[in-house]
């Protein structure tokens, strides 16, 4: 197995080579080519689709685990489309970041080019599959994919597809890569391979991504885990803090933006928190308080203190209502995962100590945590949202796929 | 011992979270009350370091090494300047890096935020210890120093003098940590914590870096290893080319950025290398070439295999001569570091082939590869030249040491 995988990487390594050099045009061609061929073979890809969805409901897997893994019509032309929408991104490769000129005469520039192959290692969602290839190949780098096993007959034939556009485009299709093996080990030695991969990006839960980091000696860009807060100011507008509070936690509540815990300033509790709960309840959220909270809304749940670590990923919200600004980033400090944090308030001071002091990839003032996403944000598409600090914090498009060379340009300078 | 280090990271952390918000005033006050105290100290310093000497004279180290850890009053100087002039540098953080505005209002903007706490490995070099320091600090980042044993007792006055500053500043004197214990033990439990330690930066030579690479759980940006080439085009202007390629090997052949392999073009290697072998061997260059070169400079030393990959770090050269810029660019993919390449040529399409397509953290057209350094980039500072291509590449000064954040300023949109 490790001499297979280890082959099919040095094949993504001389293929990114290529890749790194070929025009916008023709990557382009490839894109639209493969968003043309997965319709055209629409009826293999919902067959091997099939087979996988079968196995899953004989091992009696989750309904939103079952929702992942399915493929429809519908869905394969979004993957289409979005190969598409990919296609008419702006290639960043190649760009001149920024250039500059010493006093000796040199001109010292930052050139974009790809980080060379990227290692995509993914829970059962054939659809990433699809878009991690297209915004791997816009940004001119290879990309080895280790999708969950259970969606592998999916995989292997949607790899075969995008694998034949390449052709079709003169691109190397050696450029995408398939780990097809299901055994875990496959994992273990693809997070090993330094010499050939140079970014493993983990997307999934919190399980996968944490095995990545501990055991990957390749660079990871961490994605995902997002205990979001909402903190109302005692100067927010309180209509305002309804509706972005109702949005972050109930528009789509399954999602790393979503919000899990509300912290509200104690002196506008009485009048904020009744009619926001009220809100909440009729849209079927369970709330979990802290004492304040139950002291004000006697009928809700107490929280406890692993409520505040829990990214709920469902209709459930913590509520705790706290002293001052201060309390509320102590407590976005000490719980949060520096992915999405809000405040609501009209208070200019307020509102710039905390977009200054809370520490988070993304920090809001007076919007739903909800906008913390690659097409949101304006980049056309999304790889994951890193939670970490180096190389790329937030959600990452195409530019955070490529990193920077520098070009110097002299005419017989020398070093005195 | 584990305790021990956990309590300075956790220090470090805390002090992090108050540098990240103090003015550049405060800091600039504290760099230049390092810069004084360091010369108001200069005895205690010289005593402490003599005591290392001692110890190393004693075990017999070589002389380059002791050099690296000699320090007199002359260096002290220049580290109290090199602090000064990081005073003077534009602070970093808070820059708003970017910032637009989405279709339904909201503002969009990258802030520059400190990364937080760094750790630096490195080897018997106080120098480091204080340049580490202030590059640190402007930046604000808490950082944890672990110099190589020899240059303990050095290090322990610096940090002690250092430290005093800050607490005259009005600063955490916390945000600058020493792991004084000798033993290699510390460095393996100090790549271990991910919880306090946000980034390692590992300095010096290629086994130190391995080591860090391969057992650090914390993100790591490899600096250093340059196996440097230099191609002479057959459309070069010669003139130029003695000159750049003569800078690269003996203007000082210890550092990274130094050539260690000049590559000629066929077509001019008889008219270009007898006269260039001539001027490295009457500055005390050794040549090792290739079997051509050898048919042209009989008297040179026969090169193998090895020689290719080697970083002489010394006044030795390997030189081959090559077909084509193709096989030049071949030879830099196989052998080098991705740290510094240069090509001399003036001819526009070979020019713009090489700066496409090779793959290095630097890539020159007719200058010295010796130019790849912070301070000749015009960084003002350096904290080391990254060959990796994540989060940094090529000389790492202030900004290499920041993250950003997105701060999205609303006035209440919400996710339809």
């Amino acid at each position: 197995m490790r001499d297979r995988i280890i082959q099919k990487a040095k094949l993504a390594q001389s293929s990114s080579r290529v890749l790194a050099n070929v025009s916008s045009d023709q990557k382009n061609f490839a894109l639209v080519r493969m968003a043309e061929k997965l319709v055209d073979r629409k009826d293999y890809i919902l067959e091997a689709n099939r087979v996988d969805l079968e196995n899953a409901y004989r091992k009696d897997y989750k309904t939103a685990f079952i929702d992942r893994l399915t493929l429809n019509e519908k869905r394969i032309y979004e993957m289409a489309d979005s190969l598409k929408a990919v296609a008419e991104l702006p290639d960043p490769v190649g760009e001149i970041v920024t250039m500059w000129k010493r006093p000796n005469g040199l001109q010292i520039g930052q050139m974009r080019v790809p980080i060379g192959v990227i290692g995509i290692i993914y829970e059962s969602r054939p659809n990433v599959t699809v878009d991690a290839t297209g915004l791997c190949l816009k940004s001119g780098n290879a990309v080895i994919l280790r999708g969950g096993s259970e969606a592998l007959n999916s995989n292997i034939v949607l790899v075969d597809t995008l694998r034949e556009a390449l052709r079709e485009a003169q691109l190397p299709e050696d450029a995408v890569q398939i780990i097809d093996m299901p055994e875990r080990e496959a994992v273990d030695i693809m997070m090993k391979l330094n010499d050939y991969i140079d970014l493993l990006i983990p997307r999934g839960g919190a399980g996968l991504i944490k095995n990545v980091i501990e055991n990957s000696t390749i660079p990871v860009v961490e994605t995902g885990v997002g205990n979001c807060h909402t903190y109302v100011d005692k100067d927010a507008d309180l209509e305002k803090a309804k509706n972005i509070c109702f949005n972050a936690k109930v528009q789509r509540p399954g999602v790393c933006n979503a919000m899990e815990t509300l912290l509200v300033h104690k002196d506008i509790s009485h009048q904020f928190l009744p009619e926001m709960i009220e809100m909440f309840k009729n849209a079927g959220v369970e709330i979990r308080g802290c004492e304040k909270t139950l002291a004000i809304c006697p009928e809700v749940k107490p929280a406890t203190e692993e409520d505040w670590y829990t990214e709920y990923l469902d209709l459930i919200l913590a509520v705790k209502v706290v002293e001052s600004v201060d309390e509320a980033i102590e407590h976005i400090y000490k719980y949060g995962t520096k992915h999405s944090e809000a405040i609501v308030t009209e208070n200019y001071t307020v509102a710039r100590k905390f977009l200054n002091e809370v520490d988070a990839a993304c920090v809001y003032v007076n919007a739903s945590t909800r906008f913390t996403d690659g097409f949101q944000f304006g980049f056309g598409g999304e790889i994951g949202i890193s939670t970490q600090k180096l190389h790329a914090r937030g959600p990452m498009g195409l530019k955070e796929l490529t990193t920077i060379k520098y070009i110097i340009l002299g005419d017989g300078q020398v070093r005195k």
